[in-house]
This record gives C-alpha cells, sequence and structure tokens, in this order.
C-alpha cells in the first residue's frame, strides 16, 4: 500500500483548519563551529512560543546529503515524494514567470544566441541583451505558428525565454537542441516516442520560422532550447487529502508550484501583512493555507547573515496573526536550509515546529537548528510532514481495526 | 528514482578527498546498566576534536535490531543497500582467504566428512583435521579437472576449504550438498535453472573424483558443499560515485569486500602507522580512502573490555594523522557493533563523526555512545553515510530546480 493510498483510507472531513509556513531556505549554518547560526541569533519570540507549546525536529527535504531545488523541496513538503515526482526545468521556468500550465502543455527553457553565416552559435547568449530586447524579440516570434501545437512565447530576462507548446498528444522525450558550446550549430529536436517525435517537428518548425523572423535582428538571430517537460500526473491536494487548498505566496514560482498541486492561487500583493490579510479573508473558504515566504532563502543566496537574520525576525512578528485564527494544526518549516555561509541552498535538516491541541510536547522552549535537534519529532522525511498535519488536526481515522 | 540514480545524476568531480575510517565493531554497551562503554571509558582526546568541530550521529547498519555479518555491515557504509545486494557465503569465504574472485565464478565453503561404508557421514568435520593437515588433502584435490569449469581447491582451517569453479555461464543456484547431520549421505547438487545445472554437473563430477582421491586418507574420505555464491552484480565506486576508490586494510576479508566494489587494494603491511604512511603516499592518487581497523572487532568478539579500550586509544592517537591531510571530509565510524559483554556482533547503533567545513556542529565535545546520541546526523541508516561524505565533500549538485 502506497502512503497516499493510505491516506486516501484514513482521510476525514472535519472541517478543521491547517496552516503550512514555509520560510523557504531557513535552516542555515554557523559561521564558524560552534557558533550560533541564524535562527538561533535571530530573537524569536512568537516561534519560541509555538515550540513550547508544539512539538518540534527536523525535515530532511529528500535523503541526507540531498540538496533540493525549490520544486522538489515543495513538493515533499505537500506530501508528494520527491523522488517519484519531478518536475522538469521547463515546468519550472514557466511556472516562475506565472504562466499558467497546463495538462496538454510542453515547456521549454529557450536562450537566444548568435549564429555565424555558418549557421555556428558564436554567442550562446546573444550579447546578452537587455530584458526590453528580448520582450521586443519575443513579441515578433509570436507571429509564428506551426503545425499540431498552439505556441506560446514569454520572455523571462535578458536573452531568456520560455517557449509552450501546447496540444493533444505531445511528449516531452525530446533532446535539447542547445550544445551548450559555441562553435557548432544548434541540435536538430528528435523525439524518442511517437508522441515526443510530434513535438520535435513543431519544434524545428518553429525553429526554422524563427530563424527567418530573426533575420535582420543580429546579434540576435538563433535560438537554443532545453529542459522540454510536461508537468507530472500528480494527484491534488483536494483529491489525495480531501482539502480545499490554497497558496498565499508573493513570487511566481512558488504560485505555479502550488497550482500544480491544484490549489487556488490568492493574490495579495507582496507583504507579509497583505498576505496575512488574505488568510484571515479567506479562512472560511479553505481548508489548507500554504503560506510561502521568500525572504529568508534569498537573503542566504546572497550570503548575508544579519540580513537573513532580520528577516527572519520579520517572519517572528506576524506569528501571533497566524495563531490569533487558531488553526486546528500549524506547522512553520522551510523547504530546505540556504546557509549565508555557503550562499547556496544546502541539504542540512531544515527547524520545524507544529502547533496542535494534541501536540506531546518535548521542553523546548526555542525555535532554531540546535533545539529541535531535541524535539519530539526528531528527524523525519519532510514527505511525512503532512501526515503529521493531517493527524494533529483531527482528519485521520485509525489505520485496520 | 532509485538512490544510486540520484547519485548518478547529481555527482560532481571537484577534486575533494573523502576518507572513511571504519573501526571494525566499534561500538559497545556497558557491562553493567547505566556503566560505560568501551568507547565511554577509553581516553580520546583526538576523536572528541572531531566531535567538536564536526557532526555525530548513530548509523544503523541494516534495520534496527539487525545485526550484520562483515559483508553487509561495509555494503551498507559503502552505500549499497545491504537487503539488496547480497554476498553469499561462499564468496565471504574466498574474500577472507584472500581469493580474488573473479565475475566467473561460483564460490562455495566445504567441509570435510567422514563417510562409513554405506556412504552415510558419520562425523561431519572429519575429526577436526589440524589445518597442516587440510592443506596436505587441499594439494591432493588440486589434480582433478572437470568439465565445464576451471576448479580451483584452497585450505582454510582445520576440516574448512574453499571450492571455486570458473567457467562461463555458471549459476550459484545449487543446494547445500551438506544434509547438517550425520547418519545420511552428502546430498547431490542439483541447479535450479540452466546455467546452474551445469555448476551442479561440475560438482557431483568433483566430489565423485574426490571420493576417489580421498579413498586412503581416513578419517577424511568425503566432503560436503554449502553456500554456493557468485559475486553480486554491483557497480563499482568510480561508476557509481565518480570516486577513484582506494582501501587500505590489514586482513583480507575487507580487502576482498573493497575489491567486489572495484576499490584499489593497497598493501601497507599490517600496522596502523603502515597504513597511515600509505594513505599519506597516495594521497593524490585518489579520491576516496576506506581505511579498516580491526582490533576494535576482534577484542570486543574475545570479550575483552580493557583491550578493546586500549585498541580504540590506540586509534584514536593517529586519528590527528589523518586530519593534518586535510580531507574535505572525514569519517569514522563502525560496520557494526561489537560489545564485549556479548562476545560477538551486534544490532546496536554505531558511533560515527563526520568532519568537514561545513557541518552544522551540534555542540557535542565527547566521541561515544551516549554523545551520538545527542548529534546532528541523528540515527541513520548507513547506507546513506556516503550520501552525506558526499555532501559534505562538495561532490553532489542540486536535485531539481
Amino acid at each position: 500500500m502506497t502512503t497516499h493510498d493510505l491516506v486516501r483510507e484514513l482521510r476525514e472531513d472535519n472541517g478543521s483548519k491547517i496552516v503550512l509556513l514555509v520560510a523557504d531556505g531557513l535552516g542555515g549554518l554557523p559561521l564558524t563551529p560552534g557558533g550560533k547560526t541564524e535562527l538561533e541569533t535571530a530573537k524569536t519570540p512568537n516561534l519560541d512560543a509555538c515550540a513550547a507549546v508544539g512539538t518540534s525536529g527536523l525535515s530532511i527535504p529528500v535523503l541526507p546529503g540531498i540538496t533540493p531545488g525549490s520544486g522538489p523541496g515543495h513538493l515533499g513538503l505537500f506530501g508528494y515524494d520527491p523522488l517519484e515526482f519531478r518536475i522538469g526545468r521547463g515546468i519550472l521556468e514557466a511556472l516562475g514567470i506565472n504562466f499558467k500550465v497546463g495538462p496538454n502543455d510542453v515547456c521549454i527553457r529557450g536562450n537566444f544566441c548568435t549564429l555565424g553565416a555558418d549557421g555556428k552559435i558564436t554567442d550562446r547568449r546573444a550579447g546578452r541583451p537587455t530584458t526590453e530586447r528580448c520582450i521586443e524579440i519575443v513579441e515578433k516570434l509570436r507571429s509564428i505558428t506551426v503545425t499540431g501545437a498552439e505556441v506560446f512565447v514569454e520572455p523571462v530576462k535578458e536573452h531568456r525565454f520560455v517557449l509552450v507548446f501546447r496540444g493533444e498528444e505531445l511528449g516531452d522525450a525530446v533532446n535539447d537542441t542547445d550544445p551548450q558550446i559555441t562553435g557548432v550549430p544548434p541540435h536538430l529536436a528528435h523525439g524518442t516516442d511517437r508522441a515526443s517525435q510530434k513535438t520535435a517537428l513543431a519544434v524545428n518548425e518553429f525553429i526554422a520560422k524563427a530563424n527567418v523572423v530573426l533575420a535582420g535582428e543580429f546579434p540576435i538571430n538563433g535560438a537554443t532550447l532545453r529542459g522540454f517537460a510536461k508537468q507530472p500526473t500528480i494527484a491534488s491536494m483536494q483529491n489525495l487529502y480531501g482539502l480545499r487548498s490554497a497558496a498565499i505566496a508573493v513570487y511566481p514560482m512558488y504560485k505555479g508550484l502550488a497550482r500544480l498541486v491544484g490549489m487556488d492561487i490568492l493574490e495579495a500583493g507582496d507583504t507579509l501583512s497583505g498576505q496575512i490579510a488574505m488568510l484571515r479573508k479567506s479562512w472560511n473558504d479553505y481548508d489548507f493555507f500554504f503560506l510561502h515566504y521568500k525572504y529568508t532563502d534569498s537573503t542566504g543566496e546572497d550570503g548575508n547573515f544579519p540580513a537573513k537574520v532580520q528577516m527572519i525576525e520579520k517572519l517572528d512578528a506576524i506569528i501571533p496573526d497566524i495563531r490569533a485564527l487558531n488553526p486546528a494544526a500549524f506547522i512553520v518549516t522551510g523547504d530546505h536550509s540556504t546557509p549565508s555561509k555557503m550562499k547556496s541552498h544546502s541539504w542540512h535538516p531544515v527547524p520545524t515546529v507544529l502547533v496542535a491541541d494534541n501536540c506531546r510536547t518535548d521542553g523546548l522552549t526555542e525555535f532554531n537548528e540546535s533545539a529541535c535537534l531535541r524535539g519530539g519529532l526528531g528527524q523525519f522525511e519532510a514527505k511525512h510532514l503532512m501526515l503529521l498535519a493531517m493527524a494533529h488536526a483531527g482528519r485521520f481515522g485509525k489505520y485496520g481495526a
């Protein structure tokens, strides 16, 4: 029996509310051995109060030692095994610009490039055009039509764009046309099965027509493609848990990930207070709320230890507003660690606290990496967190008699 | 996606070094409840220093409560699931006498026995001959040839020997010919598939000819066989992790296990200082070093608590020599526990410490069972240790975007 089968068998709808607050890249490292992490440095009276009445632990995003990107990191937290459900690069790029990906879409990451008279790539980034120029060029490409698929071209940034082919029976088993080096022409697209051959045909037709459109646009006179991907076949949160689910996130990527698992996206502006106001306003309309907070990750990626501390403190300040709504289960965690010391995502387990009426408290009075190590949830795989959320919200019946 | 697929997808070669120091049977037990274990009794300033700057934890060799032999114990540490990759008895016997097992070999453990005039076994150990006598008898059996396979006969100790059949398409699904009781004749060999039938045929031919050779050697006038085994199909450490890997071990068994996963065997004599000298000398030629230290296990097997303490202290003394080489990731662990109190391998989790730049330190200042229980690695399955080693050595990219 798979975990998802078990969830479907045991779930019960008692009308209770679950709030999952994801502080992106929450976990950190001390700058020197034995020192304090960002979270240990921050003053977090409200998170500490959660630890005191709740149960804490450390979440392992994928497996020990495995550093996840945002896709696998969030899928795990939503209860989808990130080794089973994979989100391709093209899909993530499309989600990142808020493109509404559908089940018949093949999404692709594109780069504008410069081709020599012999068709060989001389610059893989076409001289790094401005984003304004990228938008102009994309506008021209939108006139292109191909056989068997609807085409969407969307600007991203500088030389980057997203290409989406929408149509029946389009596969994504297509090679990258980007050779990743200069001095050779872009590859032709080939599909490894019938459906992907159909995609490849449309792609090659698109590229041939694009080369004509771009003829007078030097140094932007070609394009390479990679990361052909359809969205994974994945049950919605409603279908899996029976939860009417909503996401309140600022960045497109996280809205897109939430949309993939069938959450409604609630637009709440780009401030924490706006997010909280939306949570309050829509409280009666949903059972599950995913709140995403980006700045613990972005400051970590910048290697800015004090800024990450500050962003943690900012998050701490809104915790009472969430708890005032009295969710049956309230979780604060992260999708992975982003230690300022490493300026990148990392594999280190992520501090997690769960507050609910039937928590077995663990004597903790602080919320941080060291404290969570002694927490009642121990170290657990992220994919099991939703099981704990459902249980503590009273939404699971007994397994077996 | 399997863990090994994941490893192959994420691995990167940054030229960094990993050292895995395996103190065989490292974990122990207090002699009386609440007392100290061998490791807690030993003075280990250098291992304690590792704990202070590193991350510690307890390794579960196979599953909770499962006591491994040397084979599964080491496979787990090398990152091969010991429940998936099994090393048959015959293979282990062959490795233990330093027989160079090849991919076309079926290895078998043999016992000399005494047969009555009716062909029934009267003594399963042929009166326990001396090892010298075993060597003489084996020498005579080496003249035997069979159809379809090259035959190797090797003495072990007293009544024990190893038999190896080498040839194309030989299977190992062959029943033990040893009935494990007296009063019945040895079984004939039967193969359950075509390739194993070929092996069984060669085996029965060998035994028939051996009975002739042994006719005048009473009480050694027969032989029983068990543990037919080929080496498992197992990817090399190079193929799996992209690590040029070497083993520096004293005992044949551990060299053999390392050879099974494709490590080069570096001969360094039989002292710790010789092993360290070899490590230093070959530092630039490999990415991964497996150092094996036997005496923590053998003293435990002897039930000699103070001797095990002493052997731990001896090991502690060479830790600075290894750290002086500045490996990117340095791990000290064991393949299982061998408590002196039990005089045997046990299932108890094994103290483990990992030292690397990006360790999340855990406030420990000692290295032993009690301290590791509060360590940052928590209790983890041994098969995940190499993932942590690769991550901390900077040899893994991010999973998913």
